[in-house]
């Protein structure tokens, strides 16, 4: 285990019509001045967004509003909001939606302070300072984990480029999560997220680092926990439980808890913003076609074989082929193979209508040309990458 | 799964000689003059208290000191640093040591904000308010968990009672844990701290609420790393590994993590709170007897047998026997008593000279003589309670 300092300081709120107290906790926290961001007319429909509005009128906060917000969030939209939280002398930002309205605030909030373009920071070319607005949400869309996570990803769409910055201070202040808001989800989007939430396990899960007993453990259970619920909440999108526990699994799992110690590796997520970026999948989507494809281009590297087959035992029950222990490790990528489909998610890139031919592209960016690997549990060579596009094709 | 709120902004440190940047880290939370609370002559002797000693005074931090912290920590220490932190208008409180050190702490970090007498605050009578002084601390014995949880234990010696207040506002704002600092424990103690931190995690695991998975396997992944790595430390006092897994499965178990959305059900930490009020008993002595001999008490009770037989498959690898599941719950009792006997831990009140003459007044005090039953999992009755002592004896 690595010496390690974590600290995640954000108010879960967690059950049934917990949001109608977001007035109230925003009262709490000092907000006086709210900039409520959103993202179409789904919360509209759903009634959420009335909830929202009644419960900041009680409280006697007077609100803007940032709508507009779109999957793989956009940087022209967090310099409006910027424009806007300075016009209007904002104190909190209020992400009402996923992963992608709370990453948009979590830009704004740091972006308010510097003076220069907001993409200065979300590329990398300048730290974020430590003055920030404080960001709240109310989570419709258990997946990226932004609810406690300390980082955002934005994307310029006119370069086009997605990327993201981090800070400690980053982290919302509270959460509300009420599982029945995300009843009306749809199956496709219920899989992705899970599979979102698998891979944030995942990506800390297969390190290097050894002697990391606990948080193995503790990935492990979010894996189980997902791999049970998912199923159930397909099935019936109105289970409480089921939503709950996927819920509950969306936070812990990148919220950096199993990261504590340990060197990580996220291939697959670089892997997956480089398609993204050139094809129109959803993030979970290419995950689902990613994931299992690494995992078995590793059960041929020795020293890979005993973690795949580690998490072939305890999550997906596989039986431990001890002459063999590939074997087994196949066995549990076959399972979670089986899960991906029986989800409706695609297994190849054909399925998901991505080419062939941006392979030496994709290559090249995750590697500057093959001069450096990615990955940490294994060092992915441009050849290797090649390798496994061919696999994923 | 019940809603819930849960937030713990504590800072954890964790690694090798983290304990040499206490002073900066000190400055960096706002402190400038600093109440040193520490038990006996052991962080003299390991040179643990020159180490601290210098990091404040390079971090040019003044500082007083406030030795003679014991095992079930007394109010009249804790009245002693309260007068001394009014005294020497101390804002911060830095706990080097394990739970009783923390607890003194958070007991004066209280105190000094109230003008009555703390055990008012200690006993329950009055509400703590929200002022407070910010409490950190450098561990050194990982068992009752204070490093983050928000509550504390203290002892009035002239009633005697035993009893604790807590207070979201009284998590240490940071926890410096450096695994190395408890190679010197001796065996007995590390059994003892070991068998804690498995009673945290069960008091939460063993619920009446029903779609807890998530949080279940955070346990369950407790509790398998510790029944793991005890034997490992017992064996070899030094192993990095062992010590650290140990050290963060002590946080995590009573940093309520695992109890979110949940009843809890704390039978066992209160009848050993009434035994060791009798007798002189190590807390985790005590419930290394208690516990498997109410687990085996439930066994015959339908409702419980389902988690008795989940613990024991998921936790103790005990073969699952469907047709009598209470016979693998029975099994994995028998292989936490296997663990117990291995760490040198009692397992009859009789090895740890208990008698039998107090078991009426034990059940009396548990049940208020016979008027309300006992915990949450099973409420246990005055009788089930007399039942479960003579089965202890």
């Amino acid at each position: 285990m690595n010496g390690f300092e974590f600290q995640c300081a954000t108010k879960m709120i967690f059950g049934r019509e917990k949001e109608l107290c977001v007035g109230e906790e925003l009262k709490k926290q000092g907000a006086s001045r709210v900039l409520l961001v959103y993202g179409g007319t789904s919360i509209k429909k759903s009634g959420l967004y009335d909830k929202v509005v009644k419960a900041l009128d009680e409280a006697g906060l007077s609100f803007d509003e940032l709508p507009g917000v779109v999957p793989n969030p956009r940087v022209s939209l967090v310099r409006k909001g910027i424009g806007l939280c300075r016009e209007k002398e904002v104190d909190f930002l209020l992400a009402v939606g996923g992963g992608s309205v709370i990453d948009t605030c979590k830009a704004i909030s740091f972006g308010v302070f510097y003076e220069g373009d907001v993409w200065d920071l979300i590329s990398g070319k300048v730290k974020p300072g430590d003055k920030r607005i404080p960001v709240a949400d109310i989570l419709t869309l258990p997946a990226a984990g932004s609810e406690e996570s300390d980082s955002c990803v934005i994307s310029d769409e006119t370069i086009p480029m997605k990327t993201g910055f981090g800070s400690p201070l980053m982290r919302p202040v509270f959460s509300i999560m009420n599982p029945e808001l995300t009843y009306t989800l749809p199956p496709y989007q219920t899989a992705c997220g899970c599979m979102d939430i698998m891979a944030h396990a995942m990506e800390r899960y297969f390190s290097p680092t050894e002697h990391v007993e606990m948080t193995d453990r503790v990935a492990e259970g979010i894996l189980a926990t997902v791999i049970h619920n998912l199923p159930i909440a397909l099935e019936n999108p109105r289970d409480y439980a089921a939503r709950a526990e996927i819920m509950l699994c969306g936070t812990w799992a990148q919220n950096d808890m199993t990261g504590c110690g340990r060197q990580q590796d996220w291939f697959n997520h670089g892997l997956e913003h480089q398609i993204s970026g050139f094809y129109d999948i959803a993030h979970g989507a290419g995950l689902a076609i990613s994931f299992p494809a690494w995992m078995e281009y590793l059960c041929t590297k020795q020293e890979c074989v005993p973690k795949l087959a580690q998490i072939a035992v305890r999550v997906w029950n596989a039986p431990m082929n001890f002459e063999n222990p590939a074997e087994t490790a196949k066995e549990g990528i076959k399972r979670l193979r089986g899960l991906i489909r029986e989800a409706g998610l695609p297994l190849t890139l054909g399925e998901a209508g991505v080419g062939t031919e941006r392979f030496e592209e994709i290559a090249d960016a995750m590697t500057d040309k093959g001069s450096h690997t990615c990955g940490a549990f294994y060092p992915m060579s441009r050849e290797d990458i090649l390798s496994l596009l061919q696999n994923m094709a």
